[in-house]
């Protein structure tokens, strides 16, 4: 930054980077789009992207022309050379392993899942995991060679145990690129952040299962706090004198709007009975009684976040989507009066966002500069957020 | 990321930048440090300081020799080049301005304090501004013209009022480089975030004072929401049959724990008498009402973001220290067993705690690449926290 010459190069180098970080993140963009996202002139830009179509970093992926029928040339639409990287996202739950592969311009190009009992061992479903890949791999003809991310998202509570450590070194032994391990939980957020046209930059994501866990997004990125814990909406409090919650404390919104309570409360067995049996009064009641909790916790964390969506999701509310739409209402009725309040909908992927999100966190993770952030710890099993 | 030579020019050219953010959020540092952050190996940057430095664009600025004294030959700390900007900080309070001048290195070397009569205009406030900028710098014989970047923190809820255009307007008329604007109590978290040894990723500010306001770091960034809101700690509601807030809803923190309802619940006329008589029972008992409802709102928060550490601010915990204790104790009591808890602490920066926020709000907004996010709105200035 001392001669101009110096700052001219820093500033140009900066720009570039800048281009491509957005196209990693994102595929498939107009130079209008890329120029509204980085904030340089269409001339500036214009250069940067002559230049590296020019290198062979950037292809043109193809036009927009089915939106712009009639109005003139089409917009050409850019990404990185989608066969310059592969990226893989694993998902390990309780009962399978989702695997899908990502080329760098963002494709989903080979996916598949394997089911493996309740319960089964950590050896068992990680080998049940590579093995996977290696079978998609076989099956599409991909060489994998061009890998340049891996992320594996694990099920939180698990009686089987198993720590991302573990996780870590099998996926490590096999596959030579850089690896995320996270909650799949936390995946899921940053997939249904990302799942509108236009991916949205500040979310709330929770997801009501036999745990409750969730996801933040801030400013696009995944929130991963201090201990790796962030999005734990499942233990804050919403009844002083509630029962007492399996991480010990007393009250916590797990002890009521975790699916084990719920079907207790309402009295039924299972989630396919409550599905039926949801229009019933004491259903209702009981339903009625989870969004409200749910809304306080979610209205107390938007007031404080500002987030611009809300999703809610998992199988209770899949069950009984009139949660979804009480707990909105009582989010907004908590917002400050005249501002506005986000948007709040019921999680629109099915079980394959925990791969997605991990496909994506390795996007978001670029592979020049590597700024995911470590977990500082590996968070307790007993009160990480479960899924599948 | 075409041929293997095009991937290691954008690998070194990335690698650069990356040490060159890094000074610029924080100048001082061995390559040590720099190693550890950057996740670069001793090798590769050392050739880039190397380089780096032989260009100018960085400066050995001294080194840790008392730290070290006696233990062999210190190590020589970089930064950038303190001549190759300057940048300005401005704290637009109710009664007074506060300016901080640093250089490149993070140095503060000049600052200055102007007051007005509380209620005075935008106008007349901006002009008191602009004002005291331009005699800090003819007395410390400071040209300004390397300024690289100006950051204005705005006080919250204000009779007088004024939006940030303005501001903005008034700023850029008189000083051509980038501008930030935001709350001040957001740009105190930021200086609070920054103001240890090590600075801290993962914080949650809180400020007592008229109103209550906050600001969230999360990941060394502050987090501006979707609608430019984030840390409105003021609007969570900590009692369902509690008094009518100013925002319009019923029983805010805010209804029980700024300045004016805690006066009122103690009995007591100001802030001097309450700190004065904070050992009568009445006084107590309405400060500790006090804290647990600030505890409860930060609990919940801590629970969601997981913060390494919370700092709670303002006239009220200066005066009643031990309103910090007592909501430490509170939050503590609802964080996961066997996890740990956050640091909490009462703020530890004094007056000039907006303009050194907003520096820091300027070195984080790289001048290559500017990321800060603009806010997407104005804030309603009935909502805003509010500061001096």
């Amino acid at each position: 930054m001392s001669g101009s010459g110096g700052v001219h190069a820093l500033v140009r180098r900066a720009h570039e980077e800048r281009v491509l970080a957005i196209l990693r993140e994102r595929g498939g963009l107009s130079r209008a789009q890329i120029a509204a996202r980085s904030g340089l002139s269409r001339t500036t830009l214009s250069e940067i992207t002559s230049d590296l179509l020019a290198r062979g970093a950037i292809v043109v992926v193809n036009t927009d022309a089915r939106d712009r029928a009639g109005s003139g040339r089409p917009a050409e639409l850019l990404a990185l050379d989608p066969r310059s990287g592969q990226f893989l996202g694993v998902d390990l739950g309780h009962t399978r392993v989702r695997v899908a592969v990502a080329d760098a311009a963002h494709e989903i190009i080979a996916s598949g899942v394997e089911e493996y009992p309740p319960g089964s061992s950590w050896p068992r479903r990680l080998s049940a995991g590579v093995g996977l890949v290696d079978r998609i791999a076989r099956e599409q003809g991909l060489s994998l060679a061009a890998l340049q991310g891996l992320g594996v998202g694990v099920a939180g509570p698990d009686p089987a145990g198993g720590s991302r450590a573990d996780v870590l070194a099998a996926f490590a032994e096999r596959f030579p690129a850089p690896i995320i391990v996270d909650n799949n939980t936390r995946f899921a957020a940053l997939a249904e952040a990302a799942s509108s046209a236009e991916p949205v930059q500040d979310v709330l994501y929770v997801r009501l299962a036999d745990g409750i866990g969730g996801g933040l997004v801030v400013g696009g990125r995944l929130v991963a706090g201090a201990g790796g814990a962030a999005g734990e909406f499942g233990h804050v409090k919403v009844d002083p004198v509630g029962g007492v919650c399996r991480c010990g404390k007393r009250g916590c919104l797990e002890t009521v709007a975790a699916v084990r309570p719920a079907l207790t409360a309402a009295g039924v067995d299972d989630l396919g009975e409550l599905a039926l049996r949801r229009g019933e009064p004491r259903v209702r009641a009981a339903m009625d009684r989870v969004a409200d909790a749910l809304g306080r916790v979610l209205a107390d964390a938007a007031l404080i976040l500002n987030p611009e969506l809300i999703v809610i999701g998992g199988p209770l509310p899949f069950a009984v989507p009139e949660i979804v739409t009480r707990a909105g209402a009582a989010i907004a009725a908590e917002m400050i009066p005249g501002e506005g309040h986000p948007v709040i909908r019921a999680a629109r992927l099915g079980d394959d966002d925990g791969a997605r999100g991990a496909i994506i966190a390795c996007f978001l993770q670029s592979p020049l500069l590597a700024d995911y952030p470590e977990p500082r710890s590996v968070p307790d099993p007993r009160t990480a957020g479960s899924q599948s």
